[in-house]
C-alpha cells in the first residue's frame, strides 16, 4: 500500500484494499481474465476458484482436481450436522439463504474442517523427512491426532470410495505425488495400530492439494507455505457442501416439511 | 410419507423426509448417482447441482448452462453489499466461514435476488401469450418494477458482457429459446421508455432458464411451475457468489487488513 | 437528508445515516441520553430498548413491561428449532457467536415470529370496530389464520402460564387495556370453535405493546401505525431468546457433548 | 449421563442432554424456577442471565452488575464493524434477524472479544500473585499484548466514563474488589509505558465479574475456574449487543435507506 501510495497510484490512503476482481472496466475480470475470456477459452468452475482465490492460472488437471473436490463434497445425507441445521431451518419457513447458512456454521473442527489441519501436519512431517513412525508416534506424545487419518465407520477393508477416486486421478494426472506418497505411508503405519485409521478424504484432499502447490510450477515455495497457513483448503469444503446444503433447504420446501421439533424423550434433562 | 408407511417402507413415521442423497450405502449417491459412476462419466458441477437439485440427469448444453450461471455470477468485485460484509467480517479477524456468512446474508431483493421474480413474471407472461406491451403496461398499472429489466449503469449503447454470452450461448445450444425471445421482445419495448432498461443478468438467466425447463424434456409442465413457484434460481446466484465471497475471505487475511471501521465523517448523525 | 444539507449539517451527502446512538462526545448517549445518566436514573434494560429503537423514554410501566418480554420469552427448552439448531452447532464445536446465530436463523413464520402479524390485524380490527366475530370470520373467508391465536397443547382448561402473568400485569399497571380487551373477546369467541384456540403468548404481547403505544402518551398515531407496519415486536422476542440461546450454547460446551448426528433409522429416504 | 442412566432415569442414552431450562412441566422453569416466581420475586433481565448460564440465583448486586453491562455495552454507534454490517444488510432489504446475524458475526478477537481473555489473564496472574510489573513483562517477552489494557482514543486524562461507572459500583456493593484492585495496578503500571494504555471497558468487566465469582459464595473455585477457561463473558457483550444491532437494523427500515455500494474511489485494486 505504501509502495502504491508512493506510485501516485492513491492519494490519500483509501479505506478498503482488495485484490481478487476489478468490476471497474467494461467486463468485470477475475485476476485479469475477462468474462469473455472465460467463455472463449472454455474455463470451467474450477478455473474461476483458481482465478479468484489463487490469482493465477492453474494446468487442467489441477482446475480438474478442483472441481472433482467439490462434486466429492457436495453433499453426504441428511444426517449429518450441516444439512441437519439447514432442514431444520427450511422447515421453520426461513429462506434458502438463512437456510444454507445454518448449515455451513457447523462447519468446523470437527464437521468438515479437518483438510487444512491435516496439510499443515503432513506439510511439516514430509519437508523435515520425519518418517511416518516418527511423526504418529510425535504427535501421540503431544496428545495431538492425526489430523486426515481415521473414520467412524471406513475401515481396512472397506474404503472410502472418494478416496480412491482422489487417489487414482492423482496417480494418473500429476507430475508428482510426493505427498500423497508420504500420506499412504502414514496410513500403512497407522493401519497396523487399528483397522479404522484410513486415510480419510479430508487427509486426501489435503495431500494431493500439497502436491499441487509444489509440482505444478505454479507457486513458489513461500506462496504454498502462505497457503497452507492461512487456510484455503478447507473452503473447498465449503464451497461444495453449499451446494448440497441449497438442495436440503429447496428440498424440504419441496416436500412441504412442518416445523422441526425435537423430541422430549430423546433429551435428558440433567443439571 | 402416508404411502410410504402403508407400503411398509417405515413402520412408524420418521421425523425427518429427505431426498436428494442418500449416505447409507458403500458409496453416498446424488439422486441415485454414486460417487464412482460422476467420475467415470465425467461429470461436472453442473450435473452435480442438477442431480443435487433437480433429482435428475440433464444433457449436457443445460449442465454446461447452469455452470455458466455458477462462472458468471461468481463474482462482482469488492464494493457490492455482499463482498463488503465478508470483508468487513473478515478484517474483524474472523474465521472464512463467518465472513462467507456475513456476506451470504446480504443477498435478497436488492442484492442478486431478481431471477425468480423475473422467472415467475416472464413464464406467467409469456405462458398466456401477452404482448410486451401489455405485460410492462399491466406491471406499470400495478406500480410493479418489471424484474429482470433495468441496469444502474449499462444502456442501450453499453450492454452487459455477461448477457450477451449467456444469450449467444443458449441460441447456440438450446432446442428453443422462446421465453428468451420473449424477454428480448420485452427489452426491445422498454428501451423505448428508457436507454438503461436493458435486459439485466438476472432477467437473461430467468429467461434462458424458464427454456431449459420447457424444451429439454426433462421437466413435466407442472414440475416447471414447481421450480419457478419455489424459487430455485437465486439459490444459482447464492452458490457462485460463495465461491466470490471465500475469496474476498481468504485475500483480507493475505492482505493482513486490519479491523474495518466506518469513517465518522461519513455518516450523518439524524434523529 | 435533504433538510440536512440544506441547513449545512452536512457539506457532501454522506454514505451512511443513523439516529440511535452517538459515539461521537466524551460518553456515547443512547437517543441523547449519556452512560452516566443511565446509571444515575437507575434506568435498567427496558430503558435501553425503549431508547435504542424507539428513541424516547417511556414511563417505568412500559419499560418493566418489555422487560418482561424479554424475561418470559428467554428460554423454551432445547426442544424447539432454535435451541436445536444452537445445541447441534455448539456440538460441533464452533464458537459462541456461531452456535447463537445458526439459531437465531430459525425465528420466524413458524417460530417465534407471530407477534408483529398479530399486531397488524388486532389494530386493524379493532382501530375499525370489526366486531370479534366479524374479524375471525373475515379471515376465515380469506384463508388466513389469526395470528396470535392457537395452541398445539395449551387449551381452555389448560392456559399459559405466561399469558395469564402478561395480562395481570397490565390490566394493574396500564392506563388502558382497549387492545388486550379486543384480543380476548376475539378469544372468546374462537374459544367456541375449539377448545386450543387460546391467545397464545405472541397474541398477548401484541395486544399489550398496541396498549402501549396508544395510551402511553409517547407515540402520535402515526409513529404506532409505523412501528406496527415495521415490524419492531418480533425483535422482542429476537432479543429474549439470545439470552435463551447463548445459554444452550455454553451448556452444551460446559457438558462436553459430542458432534451431533441424526440417527439414520429416524430418516425416511424417499425420492 | 453414565449415573443418569445407572439411576434409571433414562433407559437408552438420549441423544441430547440439556440443563438450563425444562419446558415439559405446566409452566417452563429456568434452572428450576417457574416464570410465576420469576415474576412473584420481581426478578430482573440479570436474574434470568443468571439462571439460565449459571443455573443459579446470585445476589442482587451480582445481578444489578449483569444488567449494567448489558445496558453500558448495548451500543457503541454505527461505524463499528457489527453495527456497520447490520447497516448494510438491513439497507439490501433483508429481514431484522438476518442483519442482526450479520453484524453479530462480527464479534471476535479484534471487536467485542477482549473480556475472556483478560479474565483468563487477570485471574492466572493474580492467584500466582506476580506483581503487576512480572506480569506485564512477562507477557510483553512472550509477544502477547495484556488484553483488557489500552484503548484507541482513551487515556489517562481522559478516561472512559464507562469503566469509571463500573469501577464505582463494585466499590460500592462488592465485597471484595480484589481482581478489581489488581487490574488497576496493572493500569498503574502500564501508563507509566504509555497514556493510552488504561484499562479498558472489556477489562473492567473481566476482573469485576473474576471479583463476583470468587466473592459472591455462588460459585467454588472450580466453577470459576471452569467459567472463565469456557469463555461465558465474550457473551454478555453478544447478548447487549444484540439489542443495539437490532436498534441499527430497524432504524434504516424507518429511515428507508437505500442498497448500500462502497465507493469505488475509496478501494485500492491491488494484486
Ligand atoms: C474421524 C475420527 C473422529 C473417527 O474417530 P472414531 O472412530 O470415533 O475413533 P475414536 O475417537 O473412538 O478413537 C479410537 C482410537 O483410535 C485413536 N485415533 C482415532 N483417530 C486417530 C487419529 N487421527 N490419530 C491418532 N489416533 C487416532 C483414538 O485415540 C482412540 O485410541 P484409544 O482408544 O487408545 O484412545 C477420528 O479418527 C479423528 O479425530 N480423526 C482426525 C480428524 C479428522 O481427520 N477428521 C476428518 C474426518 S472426515
Ligand atoms: C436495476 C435497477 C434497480 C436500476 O435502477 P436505477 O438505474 O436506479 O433506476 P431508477 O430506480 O432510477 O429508475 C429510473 C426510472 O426507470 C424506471 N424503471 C427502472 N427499472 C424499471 C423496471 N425494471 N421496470 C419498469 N420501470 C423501471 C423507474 O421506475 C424510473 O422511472 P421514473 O423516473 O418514471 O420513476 C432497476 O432497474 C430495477 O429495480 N430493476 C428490476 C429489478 C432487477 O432486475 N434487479 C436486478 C439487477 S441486476
Ligand atoms: C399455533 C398453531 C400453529 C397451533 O396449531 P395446531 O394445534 O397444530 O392446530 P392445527 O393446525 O392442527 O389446527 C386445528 C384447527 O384449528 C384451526 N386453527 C388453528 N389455529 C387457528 C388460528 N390461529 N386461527 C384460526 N383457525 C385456527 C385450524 O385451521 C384447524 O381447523 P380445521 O381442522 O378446520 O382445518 C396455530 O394455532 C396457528 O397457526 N396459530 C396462528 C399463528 C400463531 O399465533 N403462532 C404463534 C404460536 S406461539
Ligand atoms: C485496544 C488496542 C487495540 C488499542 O491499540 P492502539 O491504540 O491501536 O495501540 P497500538 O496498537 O498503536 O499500540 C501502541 C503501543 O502500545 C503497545 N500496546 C498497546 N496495547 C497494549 C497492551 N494491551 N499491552 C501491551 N502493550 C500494548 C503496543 O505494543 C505499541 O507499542 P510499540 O509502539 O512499542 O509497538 C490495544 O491496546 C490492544 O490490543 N489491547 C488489548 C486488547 C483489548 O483489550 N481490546 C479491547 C478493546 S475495547
Amino acid at each position: 500500500l505504501a509502495a502504491a501510495v508512493a506510485a501516485g497510484k492513491v492519494r490519500v490512503p483509501t479505506h478498503v484494499v482488495s485484490s481478487i476482481c476489478d468490476d471497474r472496466g467494461e467486463e468485470p475480470t477475475y485476476a485479469g481474465v475477462s468474462m469473455s475470456e472465460l467463455m472463449e477459452r472454455e474455463y470451467g468452475v474450477g478455473d474461476v476458484i483458481a482465478l479468484l482465490w489463487f490469482k493465477r492460472h492453474l494446468p487442467k488437471y489441477a482446475t480438474k482436481f478442483i472441481e472433482m473436490c467439490v462434486m466429492l463434497c457436495a453433499d453426504h445425507g441428511p444426517c449429518v450436522s450441516g444439512a441437519h441445521n439447514t432442514i431444520v431451518t427450511s422447515r421453520a419457513g426461513k429462506d434458502v439463504v438463512s437456510s444454507l447458512v445454518a448449515g455451513l456454521l457447523t462447519i468446523g473442527p470437527r464437521f468438515g474442517g479437518a483438510i487444512d489441519d491435516a496439510a499443515r501436519l503432513f506439510k511439516a512431517a514430509c519437508d523435515a523427512d520425519d518418517s511416518p513412525a516418527d511423526f504418529v508416534e510425535g504427535l501421540k506424545r503431544r496428545g495431538v491426532r492425526v489430523s486426515g487419518i481415521g473414520h467412524r465407520i471406513k475401515s481396512k477393508d472397506n474404503r472410502d470410495k472418494r478416496v480412491a477416486l482422489l487417489q487414482e486421478y492423482a496417480r494418473k494426472f500429476f507430475p508428482s505425488t510426493r505427498y500423497l506418497d508420504y500420506a499412504v505411508a502414514v496410513e500403512a503405519y497407522t493401519l497396523q495400530k487399528a483397522p479404522n485409521l484410513v486415510l480419510n478424504v479430508d487427509g486426501a484432499i489435503a495431500a494431493i492439494f500439497l502436491d499441487l502447490l509444489a509440482a505444478s510450477g505454479a507457486f513458489s515455495p513461500a506462496e504454498a507455505e502462505q497457503i497452507v497457513n492461512i487456510g484455503y483448503l478447507n473452503a473447498l469444503f465449503v464451497v461444495a457442501r453449499s451446494i448440497g446444503l441449497v438442495g436440503h433447504a429447496l428440498d424440504q420446501r419441496r416436500l412441504q416439511q412442518p416445523l422441526y421439533r425435537h423430541p422430549w424423550e430423546d433429551v435428558l434433562y440433567t443439571s
